[in-house]
C-alpha cells in the first residue's frame, strides 16, 4: 500500500465516526444569533462579576478575592479581565554569573507546570556554579521594527531610498521624540522591486521595548509620509519582516532584542559528580544532537532553550509569546584538555526589567528574587536568561548522554 | 567607515564603562563557596517558608495563603516550589466554531500581560462569528520522539534498519505497553551514514502527550537494546531531531502534535463594520506581509500565532515552552468574489485536555470556561486553538492594513 | 551615520552617474518594433547559419564544423541550436569505491572553468583511495512530483483525499502505464485547508527521471480528473512543492532523487602525507565550519558539494540546473582513535546513466571514462557522485585547516 | 504496517540482491595497490595523449583536434586537462531590457541538454519584449568572504573586535593592495562566544570576483595576524559562513554577489496571445505555487531560476557551481488593473564579464553574442541574468496555469 499508514488510518477513523451524521453539515456556517461579551478596559470587581455570571462555573480559582481586589493593578495589562491563572513557581540557585552586566550569585524563579523542568535547570546551575560560574556578555542589542513602503515601480522605490538616506537625521529625531529611553541605531533599507522594507533598529534601555519601537517607528513613518516628496502608494507599520513573535533567519543572523553569549568550562570531576556522566559521553551525544538539529531543519542548534525561557518569562512578567523568537541560537560543547567547554549564544533575548508585565505584583516579586527589578537591570536580566538556558543545555545533554532522561521525567511526574 | 555604526557604538559604550575596572577580571571564574538550595520535591508550607527565609523579600505576592494551602496540589507539577505567579486572564467570545471536533460558541480565556492582545483577538473573534463561524478540522495527529542509534559504520546501520523493519510489531507492543492512551502509528528510519534516527509517531488521545511518548519510546528502545542482534554502539532517547520545543522544518512538513486547519469567509460588510477596513486593503497588506515573511527567512508565513498560543497555553495549563514549536504555519487570505477567505493551517499544535498542568485549580477552571476540561476534549481544544489564532491573524492584518495598529497599542497600554 | 555605508556609497555612485541623463527614462518601457528569432526545433547546418547571420560575429568557436555536422545529434536536447560551448575537462583518479552499487577504481571526468577545482578533488581522491577507498550506499531513491488540487473548501479537500486513498491502485496503474522504468512508490497527501498537494514519489531506474515522473504524474492527474466524483476547482501538474531545481527542507528531510551516503576513515599518516595537515587541525576547523554553516542559515552543513556536482554533471550530460537541489547535505568528520572518520550524506542526487544529455557524444564519452555509460549504471553513478563530493570536502577542509587554501587558488589561477 | 512502504520495499530489494554475496565484504576497505594519475598543470597535446592512453576508449569526442590544439588556452582554467565536453547552445531573443546597466535588445545564448528549456525561456522573452521590455536594476553589490578567528574565550574575542574596529583602515589597505578592481566596502564582525567571523564584503568591478575576494581577504587576515596584539588561537580564511556555493539565509537577506531586480507588466492581451492563458489563471496558480514553496521549506519563492542560470552560466564561462547560491530569490505576480505585474529579485547573482572562464574561446563568443564581453559589462550581465530568469518564471507559470507544461516537455524531448 503506497499511501502512508497513518493517513489511511486517519481516514478510517473519521469515516467510522461520521457515516451517520453529515460531515459537511457539521462544518457549515451557522447564522444563529449570539451575544458578544461586552469589552471592558478598566476592570472592576463588578465587571469581573458580570463576566462570571455570563461564563458560569465557579469563579474562585481564577477570580479569587485578592485578584479581584487588585483589578485596577492588572487592568493596564489586559482587557476583559476575569482574574488570574496561578502558575506554580520553583526556584533554583544560586547560579553564579560572572558577566559584563550580571555579576553575582542569583536565585532564579521559574514558572512552569512541567514536572522535572526546575530540577533539571537546578542541576545544571549547580554544576555551572561549582565550576566557578558562567561568563556572560550582551554582545549586541537592538529591537527592530520593519515598516514597508509600496511604490508604483522599482525606480520610485529607489528614489525613496535616496530620500531616506538624505533625511536620516530628521527621521531619527522624529522616532526618538516619542521615547525617553529608546535610541534609533540603524535604518537599513531592503528592496524587493517596488517594495521597500526599512529595518529600524533601536536600543531600548531596560525595557524589552516592543511597544516603544512600534510607537517610535510609527512616528518615523508619519514623518516620512508628511515630508517625503516621492509618491508613496501605501505604507505599513510592520511588513512582517522583523521576526516579531516568530523564529526567523533575520533574527538568527542579526539579532532581535539582545544577543547574549554565556559560557562555562566544566572539569571532568564536576561532570562526574554533579551530572553523573563523562565529558566524552556528553561530547558524543552533542555530535548526534547537532546532527539531528541539522537534519530536521531547525534554526541554529540547541536542545530546549524554550523551557527555560518560558519559565523565566512567565515568572518575571515578560512577553511569553516572545519565546517563539527567543528560542533560537547555538549551543556548543567542546573538549578543552580534560574539561568540557559549554556555551550558548542567543541572538533574540527579549526581556526588560521595566515595562510590560514586570510591574505586576507577583512578577515584580519574581524579578525581586534576582534583585533585578526596575531601572538599571535590563542587560543583567538578559545575561541571567542566557546563563539559565546554558544550565538547561548542560543538564539535558548530560541526562540524555547518561540515559537518565526518561527516568527523571517518570519519577518527577509520578503523581499525575 | 566600513564597520557598521551599531558595532562601533557598542564598542565605544563598552569602553567608556570599562576603562577603569578590569573587564577581564569581571568575567573570570570565582571559586568562593556557595550554599546551594536544598531540592524539594514534595512541597509543604514549611518547605516554602524555608525557601523564602533564604530568598528574603516579601513572599506574599508569590506565596499567598491560598497557594501555600494548596502546596500539595501544585507539587506534582514542579520542584522547589515557592508559590505561584499570577498571570492576568481576559476572556473573549463567543467564538463560533463549526468544526470536526469543536462545535458551538466558545468563550476563550487568554492569559497575558501584554495590553491590546485580548482586545485584538476579541475583535477577530467577533468578526469571524458574525461571518457564521470558523470551520475547523484536525487533519492529522502525531507527537513524535526520535531516538538515535549509533553504529560503527553504515553497513551495520543498514542491518539495524532491517532488524527494525522485521521486528516492528514487537516494538509497537513494547511501546504501547507503557500507555493506556497512546498508539504508535509509524516508525520511519532516517540514516546519516552510521547514525539512525527513528521517527516514532504516536497518537496521544486527549493528552498533549510529550511525557507519554518519551516513556513509550524509552520502552521501545530498551526492547531494541535487549533483543536486537546488530551491535549498537550507543543510543539516545532523543536525537534532537523531533523538533520538541523548537521551530523545525520537520514539524512544518509532517506536523508534530495535531495539525489543524481553520477557515472563515468574511463578507465585505463584516470587514467594514467589524474590522474598519476593506477586503482589498487586507489583501494588499497580506501580499506585503507574505513577502516580508519570505524575505526574512521565517518558517511558514503568519503574523503572530505566538500571541494567541502563549495566552491560551498559559490559561489552560499547557506547556508554554511548546509555543516555540507551535508558532509555525500558514495564514492565507484570498478574494472570493466580494468576500475574503481567510485560513490558518498549523501543523504543530500541542495541547491536551488532560495531563500536564490541566488539572491545576485555575488552569482547570480555564478549560472549564470553554467546557473542554478532562477526557474527550483534546481534539476540540486543538481546533479551538487554531480558530483562536485565525482570529488573531484577521485582526492584526486588518489593523495594519487600516493603519490602526500603533494607536491600538498606545491606547491600551496607556497607563504604563 | 546610521545608514549602512555600503548603501550610502551605492546611492552616491548611482547619483554621480545619473545626474545628467534621466534615470526614470532609462527604465521606461520601449515599444519600438523588434523581430524575434524564428524558433527551430530540428537544427540543420542551414538553420545554424541563419541564426549566425542574424547574431553576427565569428561563429567558429561555437559553431565549429564538427558541431555543425552533428546538428541532428544535438537537436533532441535543445531548441534554437547554434552550436556548442566547449567546457574544459580534467580527470582525477583512480578513486577507489567500495559501494553497494559502485565497486572498483574510477577515473572521474570533471568539467569546469575554475582553476584549482580538479587539483583539489584529485588530492582528496588520492587520500581516500590511499585509505582503502570510500564506502558508499544508495540509502533511498525517489524522484517526486507534487501536483496540487484546489477545492472550494476544506471538507471537499478531505473527501478528495479519501477518494485518492480508495483509488490508489488505479492511480498507480495510470501513472505506470506511461513508463517502462518508473515505479510509483508512494503518494502522500499534504493539506493546507482547501488545497491538496500529492507527493508522488517514483523509482526511476537508471535515469535521472525528471521527465519520466512529470509524464507519469500527468497521467495520474488526468485519471483523477476523469474519474474522481469530488468536484475539483482546478489542478496543476506541479504545486512548486517538490523542490525541483531548488534547495528545500523537503528534499533535505525526505530526499529527492537518490539519497547516498559515502564514508572513509583516514589514518593520521594519510592526513599528514596526502593532505599536509593533522587530524586535530581538520577537526578543529570542522567545528568552526559547522558553526558557520549554522549561523548563516544554510541547509544542512557542507563545504562545497556544488563544485564537484557541477563539474561531474556537466561532464556527463546531467541536468546542471539540478546542482541547486543536489548541493545540500551533511558532511561529518569525527575522531576514531588516531584516525579521522569522514562522511557525506546527500539526499538529493539527481543523476542518470541514460536519458537527458547522457547520450550526446562527449557526455557519453565522459560516462565512458568511468565505465558507467548506459543501462544498469544509474545507482553506481549516484554513488560515485557522493564519493566525489566526499573527496572535495576532505580536500578543502584540509586546505583551510592547513592555511593552504588561498595559495592553491593563487598558484593555479596564475596565468589569468 | 507502520513502517513506510518505500522503506520496506527498499529493504526487500536489497535483500533479494545480496542474499548470496556478502554485503559487508563488498563495502570493506581494499588495500590493493593503485597507480594514481600524474597531475598536470600545463597541458600539452602530449600530456593529453598520455592521459587517454591510461583511460582507454575513443578520445575523439572529448579530445578533438581543435581542443588539443588549444590546450594552452584551456590550461589556466583546469588541471589534468583531457579535452572538452561540448554542451549544446540555443539562442533566444531579442530580449528587450530597459535597465540601469543593461539597455537594449539582447540575444541570449543558453547551454543545456534539457529539451524544452530554450523554447520556454524564448517564449517568456518574447512576451516580455512584446510588453515593452524588462526594467532591471542592480540594487546592491558585494561578494563576501568570512574568515573566522578563534580565541581562548569570549572576552578575548571582544578585545579582538575592538582591535579590528580601531584598525579598520589599515585592514582595508592591506586587502585592497592585492587587487586593482576590488574595493572592501564593509567588515561586520559576528561573534559566537570565542569565535569571531568577519563578514568582509567587496565590490568586484566587472568580475564575478570569488578569487579576488579570497586573495584580498587572505591579505587582510595576514595583516591581522601580523599586527594584532590580541592573542589569536587560530584563524581560517573562510569560516563556511559566506554562503559560497550554497543556498543560505545570509545570502537571501544581505545578498552575495549582485542583487538584481527585474520587472515587467504584461497586458491581458500579451498573456493571451504570447502565453495562451489569462492573467487570472496565472495569478491563481501563482498563489498555489507560493504556498507550495512555503510548505516545503524553500528559501525565497520561485519556480526554476536554476534552469536559466545554469544555461547562461555555462554558455558564458561563469562558475556553474554558483547556481547553488544564485538560485534563490523571490518571484512576484500581482494584478495591476487588467494587467499582470511580474518581478524577480535575486540577491546572489555571481557573474562577470571578465575573469574565470569568460576568456575561453566559445565562452567568450557566448558573451559576444550579447555584446557583453570584457571590461565594463559586469553589471549589465547581471541584469540580463535576472531578466532572463524573469522570462523563465513567466513562461513556466503560464504553462502550468494553462495545463501545457507536460505536453511541451513530451513534445520537445520526443526523439529520445
Amino acid at each position: 500500500m503506497i499511501i502512508p499508514f497513518h493517513i489511511t488510518e486517519m481516514m478510517r477513523r473519521l469515516r467510522d465516526r461520521y457515516t451517520k451524521i453529515g460531515l459537511a453539515q457539521q462544518m457549515e456556517r451557522r447564522d444563529t444569533k449570539f451575544r458578544t461579551l461586552r469589552p471592558v478596559r478598566n476592570a472592576t470587581p463588578r465587571s469581573i462579576a458580570a463576566y462570571w455570571t455570563r461564563l458560569g462555573g465557579d469563579p474562585t480559582p481564577i477570580a479569587d478575592p485578592e485578584t479581584i481586589r487588585q483589578a485596577a493593578t492588572y487592568s493596564p495589562n489586559i482587557e476583559n479581565f476575569i482574574g488570574t491563572v496561578k502558575v506554580p513557581v520553583g526556584v533554583i540557585g544560586p547560579l553564579r554569573i560572572n558577566g559584563l552586566n550580571a555579576s553575582g550569585d542569583y536565585h532564579v524563579p521559574l514558572a512552569t507546570t512541567e514536572a522535572a523542568l526546575v530540577a533539571s535547570y537546578g542541576r545544571g546551575a549547580y554544576a555551572a556554579s561549582k565550576a566557578g560560574g558562567i561568563s556572560t556578555a550582551v554582545l549586541y542589542e537592538g529591537v527592530i521594527r520593519t515598516p514597508a513602503f509600496v511604490f508604483d515601480k522599482l525606480i520610485t522605490a529607489g528614489l525613496f531610498v535616496e530620500w531616506v538616506v538624505e533625511n536620516v537625521e530628521r527621521l531619527k529625531s522624529a522616532a526618538e521624540a516619542t521615547t525617553r529611553h529608546g535610541t534609533l541605531v540603524s535604518i537599513e533599507p531592503i528592496l524587493d522591486n517596488n517594495v521597500v522594507f526599512l529595518i529600524c533598529r533601536y536600543r531600548t534601555g531596560d525595557a524589552s521595548g516592543q511597544n516603544m519601537v512600534t510607537i517610535a517607528t510609527h512616528a518615523l513613518c508619519e514623518e516620512i509620509a508628511a515630508q517625503c516628496d516621492v509618491l508613496i502608494d501605501r505604507w505599513y507599520i510592520e511588513g512582517n519582516f522583523s521576526g516579531d513573535k516568530k523564529a526567523s533567519a533575520l533574527g538568527l543572523l542579526t539579532g532581535r532584542g539582545r544577543k547574549v553569549s554565556a559560557s562555562v568550562t566544566l572539569s571532568g570531576d564536576v561532570v562526574a559528580k554533579c551530572l553523573g556522566t563523562t565529558v566524552d559521553a556528553m561530547l558524543d551525544y552533542g555530535r548526534v544532537a547537532n546532527l539531528g538539529s541539522l537534519l530536521s531543519g531547525q534554526m541554529g542548534a540547541q536542545a530546549h532553550y524554550a523551557n527555560g525561557l518560558a519559565a523565566l518569562y512567565i515568572a518575571t512578567g515578560q512577553d511569553a509569546a516572545c519565546v517563539a523568537e527567543s528560542a533560537v541560537g547555538f549551543t556548543r560543547m567542546e573538549r578543552r584538555g580534560e574539561d568540557l567547554f559549554c556555551s550558548v549564544t542567543m541572538p533574540n533575548i527579549l526581556v526588560g526589567s521595566v515595562g510590560g508585565g514586570t510591574g505586576l505584583p507577583s512578577q515584580s516579586a519574581g524579578l525581586g528574587i534576582m534583585g533585578l527589578q526596575g531601572t538599571g537591570h535590563g542587560p543583567a536580566l538578559a545575561e541571567v536568561t542566557a546563563a539559565l538556558c546554558l544550565c538547561g543545555e548542560i543538564s539535558i545533554v548530560a541526562a540524555i548522554a547518561a540515559g537518565d532522561f526518561t527516568n527523571a521525567h517518570e519519577k518527577l511526574a509520578r503523581h499525575r
